[in-house]
């Protein structure tokens, strides 16, 4: 346990192992996990630990130890064993940043919580404060939601070849139905008007077409709250150009690491921004700044990435009037000049360390900011805690026929036609070769003199039309292609579902 | 043919079917395809062609249709069979905007021409022409070289269980290696310093790892030439607020797709900006905005983007002198406040039509900008035409071993630890279940309770740690798999290349 925690109320009875969450104006404190971390960590902790004391947020911290010292301990996560019984128990982790060592076999932290407890979305409002820190974008105040379990960053990836390199792509309907429930209702919780889906269907017609499919069938779910939808590339652009026109963004994981970190530089408030990360079970609560080792100890750190994400915290635990209060204090404190070093600029009054900006904060609760425009906070609705998303009801199966299999093989002295004629030749009754694409492009039948070829060759075979095949038929394929020395690196089954083409075609075909 | 086109000179006789491009200094005029395209096409294109004849180039224009009224002439993809001759012989196309007709059925005519002819490479100049075309970054000269082939527009995407979507990502070697190149040599022969890879490969090690493995590789050919490496979150986000800060730009496609649209419109410059799609046997340069329907036939289009686009088309066919004295023309036209409407502003002096603006850059031939800076261009190595990116070279096949096999399986109602016992029961001597996954994280052996798992299972068998398997191991596998009724939708063979691991880990594994 870490010696400056501070206990601010005792932890509430809980029966069933489940946190106790009170609804608002009772006075029940919520068990909270807390970590201080490393470098300016435990200051910034200790300083929003005291705002929201002060504000009256009914939490019970347990302290853990996560980090640095944990890691010399030999936990190459940089978490102990034990501390995963409190996050299981809390449900609800307020973190401080920690310095992950230099060198191999230490595994980032964050990735293993986010992993391991299935945090699947990733918040991240990005606003500006002008005139008060400055910035290109005085307008800006978008909230960046981001798939954070799947896409390309499953880490499914293959050598197939010599020459060719493989990583999966996944995007899965509860995948896809959770972010877009979350998107909308966070929307609707902080009250903002309009959710943007950011994809790239034009060409990934499958995979962000659900994305996008999925973001449509939710969102009719809220009329309150309107749908947009950009091509990722032109919505990337206005967002770097002209970020003012957004407000809630949904996007899935790649796309989503690249808009927020875009946001987050524009609104100039890096060392401002808090973020959550909320999973089914768990959500956890961190500044997007880093531990800054070189401030450590000098009492001189900004504790307002943590003190905001503090702040989504208790919208999270249903103590929404306490966020709010926290929150409009704050951006008085920043619009009377109080500031401390990192966005000391014209505005600035005072520039304070970190217990005296706390302090600051403190002696404003209950005011209100005058420039800035005040924020309101609802409440969840009570039946959707912990997560409104942990809602995903599995459909009933589609009726799936197999018609076919794409066949990727290692060839690097063939050419399509040989190839095609080699195959045609060892393909069992009912299926027949129906193209041969290298890199997505049909090199056979009708293939150009001008397409460079890999090694790389993908085989589609199909049963002809309106028929289907079993499995049995791709292992009598898959047994004539060995014994005939045809390496092949893959297979993909070709499905339809209630009728409907499971496959892109070949480009080309 | 277009009635508008302009003979500038004679073609060039061609003994051999190829090009002839002569040395500088030489007048004998080198085969170009003119496409004059739809809407402000004609206009702009003819402006260009004015220039071009007025400063020297040796070019001998041979006109092709495309777009409009091909489509409605019955071609799906707005070219005609016919015209593929003309850019075969050519290798060189100057192509004006078109307009591709709304509703279905109709296909992209540069996804068309990008693909069947192979164009690698999509070089995007991206400059700010501060004070005379206002943008918030005056200091802004960027360009961004994009793999354009492969990566996720390889367009392979299958649907395999209810839930579960998937696109493969495919990155390979000779792609890696034209494009690094490719960027280079731009480099060099435009007088650049730096080149940045941009990519995600703390992700994606093997993919991304590749991609920037042979960016190092490559670029240790150019010691004249700085190299530097972003993370592509961290890249874009510094793109975004600082770009004054890059010089060439190397990405594969996806990140190149957001990264390019980016940069135009910081720089302010979309209606400016010239293009170059290059490939090993055609090379096609265009400009980056649309045919602007609206404006069509009122004289008042900005030609600026097509004639950038036709001056890199001139360094492309050795003719840099040329090249350099209509940019340096045209930058001093800017200058002088001669401006067409789309970039009114205060320093406007003149606000010209499409023709008053040719004639204006025509009459400062020979004169050099006075505030922006001149540009230089020196013709790129004779050896290495018509593209120096053309010289992949396949090398020896690494020893090869297959060591196992990922097996995919669609159930919507097993647990892992039920799939793992049923597995283990089935698997063939000589292979063992070494883990499940679930969209990649573990869940068998030692899963957790939190982890979401969708239908769609990643099951790895492997030999024994040092042990090769056959594909009939395999093969067998798959047999006993289908006798048993599961439903095995891919696999992904496991090899080792010259006893490196070509499969990532699971995660938490």
């Amino acid at each position: 346990m870490n010696a400056t925690a501070i206990e601010l109320q005792a932890p509430t009875t809980r029966h069933d192992g489940t946190p106790d969450r009170s609804p608002p104006g009772s006075a029940a404190a919520v068990p909270v996990t807390i970590a201080h971390g490393d470098g300016i960590g435990p200051e910034i902790m200790d300083a929003t630990l005291r705002v929201l004391a002060a504000a009256g947020a009914r939490i019970a911290p347990e302290t853990i130890d996560i980090g640095a010292k944990v890691y010399a301990a030999g936990h190459s996560s940089g978490i102990a064993e034990e501390s995963w019984d409190s996050l299981r128990r809390t449900r609800v982790f307020l973190k401080a940043p920690i310095t992950t060592p230099a060198g191999g076999g230490f595994k980032s932290l964050n990735v293993t919580v986010r992993k391991t407890l299935g945090l699947h979305a990733n918040v991240r409002p990005c606003t500006s404060y002008a005139p008060f820190v400055p910035t290109r974008h005085p307008g800006m105040d978008v909230v960046i939601v981001r798939e954070n379990e799947e896409d390309l960053y499953a880490g499914i990836e293959h050598r197939q070849t010599d020459e060719v390199y493989q990583c999966l792509k996944l995007i899965t309907r509860p995948g896809c139905e959770r972010i877009a429930r979350h998107a909308f209702e966070y929307a609707r919780s902080h009250g903002r008007r309009k959710v943007t889906c950011m994809v790239k269907d034009n060409i990934m017609k499958m995979t962000d077409g659900l994305f996008h499919a999925v973001f449509e069938e939710i969102g009719a779910e809220y009329p309150d709250i309107e749908r947009e939808r950009y091509i990722v590339d032109i919505g990337a652009a206005r967002l770097a150009t002209r970020p003012e026109q957004f407000d809630v963004i949904v996007t899935p994981n790649l796309y989503g690491d690249i808009l927020s970190d875009i946001a987050a530089e524009l609104a100039g408030s890096v060392g401002l921004a808090g973020s959550a990360n909320v999973g089914e079970h768990v959500a956890m609560f961190e500044a997007i700044h880093g531990s800054a080792p070189d401030l450590a100890g000098r009492g001189v750190a900004n504790p307002s990435g943590l003190l905001l994400s503090a702040v989504m915290m208790l919208v999270h635990i249903r103590q929404a009037r306490v966020a709010g209060r926290i929150h409009n204090a704050w951006l008085r404190t920043l619009e009377d000049g109080i500031h401390t070093a990192d966005i000391r600029g014209e505005h600035t009054r005072r520039t304070v360390g970190t217990d005296d900006f706390a302090r600051a904060v403190i002696e404003r609760l209950g005011e209100s900011p005058r420039v800035l425009r005040p924020v309101t906070y609802r409440d969840p609705a009570p039946a959707r805690l912990p997560n409104p998303a942990a809602g995903y009801r599995r459909r009933p199966a589609a009726r799936k026929a197999l018609v076919g299999v794409d066949v990727f093989v290692h060839d690097a002295r063939t050419s399509p036609d040989l190839l095609a004629e080699r195959l045609r030749r060892l393909r069992p009754e009912g299926l027949s070769l129906q193209m041969i694409t290298n890199r997505g492009v049909k090199v056979w039948p009708g293939g150009l003199p001008e397409t460079f070829c890999t090694d790389h060759w993908r085989c589609r075979f199909v049963a002809p039309a309106g028929a289907t095949i079993g499995h049995d038929a791709i292992v009598e394929l898959l047994s004539r292609l060995t014994r005939a020395d045809v390496d092949v690196i893959k297979t993909e089954t070709l499905c339809t579902f209630d009728g409907e083409r499971g496959y892109a075609l070949g480009q080309g075909q």
